[in-house]
């Protein structure tokens, strides 16, 4: 290619790596206000949250148009077609992190006003500081292209998963112990589970890293360890699975 | 371009809408076991789809790779490459139609032999018959690439939406009546849930057949009616929200 074609296509690259970063700093915003909005009780930022995730949704749909255009007009090959492809799945994974972070704001407001101990959210808060510090690593390793900070990431998941699992359990006791718990813990179930699946996405986006730079899959099994789905909880209490 | 080539670009995109197509049927079976088994508590299907779901993960991966090449290597424009657009888009909702049975599948063999009232399992049965006309339904109009039968699909989102909160509701007030309900409506909860994103993810699809064949996003208000998110139910069973 001559040189102003090779200097025009770098800077569509780096211009949709910027547009994926700023993305990703939307989405880990909307997701701290969601965790703030459930701790603090504070609907309006809820409500806030709500509404902001439509600019999440269009800067996905903005970056892949452009990914799909330049692969069109540039017929990238081996790093710079990685890289196009990994911005279209990451902004597909941060889409879906709005998306949940949009759903525990809907969450907070429907709880709004009902008996609920600041105790069962405590456990919801931990395991979200570990999901957004997860969150905040995978794009520094993304902007940086560090494909050993996007791999330490992808390993550290199966923290929150077990942490999640435990909480699972902690919450359904709660139901059982008072009834009056139960809509709460439901939504707070609920919540529990997106932001543990916004940590799946940050494994993804990590394993989407690791494939931009290196070229090769993470062909290690990924590690899992939310056994939730498979847990099960005998009234009264007794645990099991 | 010369004929050979256009017969060549014509035999890889239908080549890849056939992938599309056998994916869709894939995710669609995966759909079908995982609530039978929830049905007639049969773990063993269970089971069985938890393991099936990593050939449509497999699926996905190759049509993205397929199409990502063709669009590097013939520049398409204009519809064909929407249809590469709307195959890359389609395989990743189906990805995650994959993941939600999966999922179901799991909290089947979760609840194996734990107190378990039939009457619970009927409305997510009711909820899932619909999405599984929905799934098929707008598969069919890919297939046909027909968008009038993509924009009914797209209009009756709304209805499974309201059924799954009133379902929502319904396993809540369960879990109130009796503690000891509290362990299975909640796994019943997650599979209700799972099965209505199911219905969003078929509701994605009808967006993106529409926009492949027309080259038009869905401008109007996209049909939403899950307000199970919104919804609080105050002990004992008094409805709110």
């Amino acid at each position: 290619m001559p040189e102003h074609t090779v200097t025009a296509f770098d800077a569509e690259l780096k211009e949709i790596g910027r547009k994926v970063v700023e993305m990703g700093g939307q989405a880990e915003r909307l997701v701290v206000d969601a965790v703030n909005a459930l701790i603090r009780r504070d609907t309006e930022l809820a409500q806030r949250v709500v509404l902001l995730d439509a600019a999440v949704d269009a800067l996905q749909r903005e970056i892949e148009e452009k990914a799909i255009l330049v692969i069109a007009k540039r017929q990238p090959v081996a790093i710079d077609l990685r890289e196009l492809v990994a911005a279209i799945r990451i902004a597909s994974d941060l889409e879906r992190v709005g998306d949940l972070a949009k759903n525990v704001g809907k969450r907070v407001v429907a709880i709004e006003g009902e008996y609920h101990p600041q105790k069962l959210v405590r456990g919801v808060e931990h395991m979200s500081d570990l999901v957004l510090e997860q969150l905040k690593e995978v794009l520094d390793a993304y902007a940086a292209k560090d494909p050993v900070r996007a791999v330490e990431v992808w390993r550290r998941d199966s923290g929150i998963d077990s942490m999640y699992t435990s909480l699972f359990r902690e919450l359904l006791t709660y139901m059982m112990e008072d009834p009056r718990n139960i809509s709460v813990c439901t939504h707070l179930l609920f919540c529990a589970k997106n932001i543990e699946r916004i940590g799946d996405h940050a494994t993804n986006i990590a394993e989407t890293v690791h494939y931009m730079v290196s070229g090769e899959t993470l062909a290690e099994q990924r590690p899992k360890a939310d056994a939730s789905s498979e847990t099960s909880i005998a009234f009264p209490g007794r645990l099991q699975g």
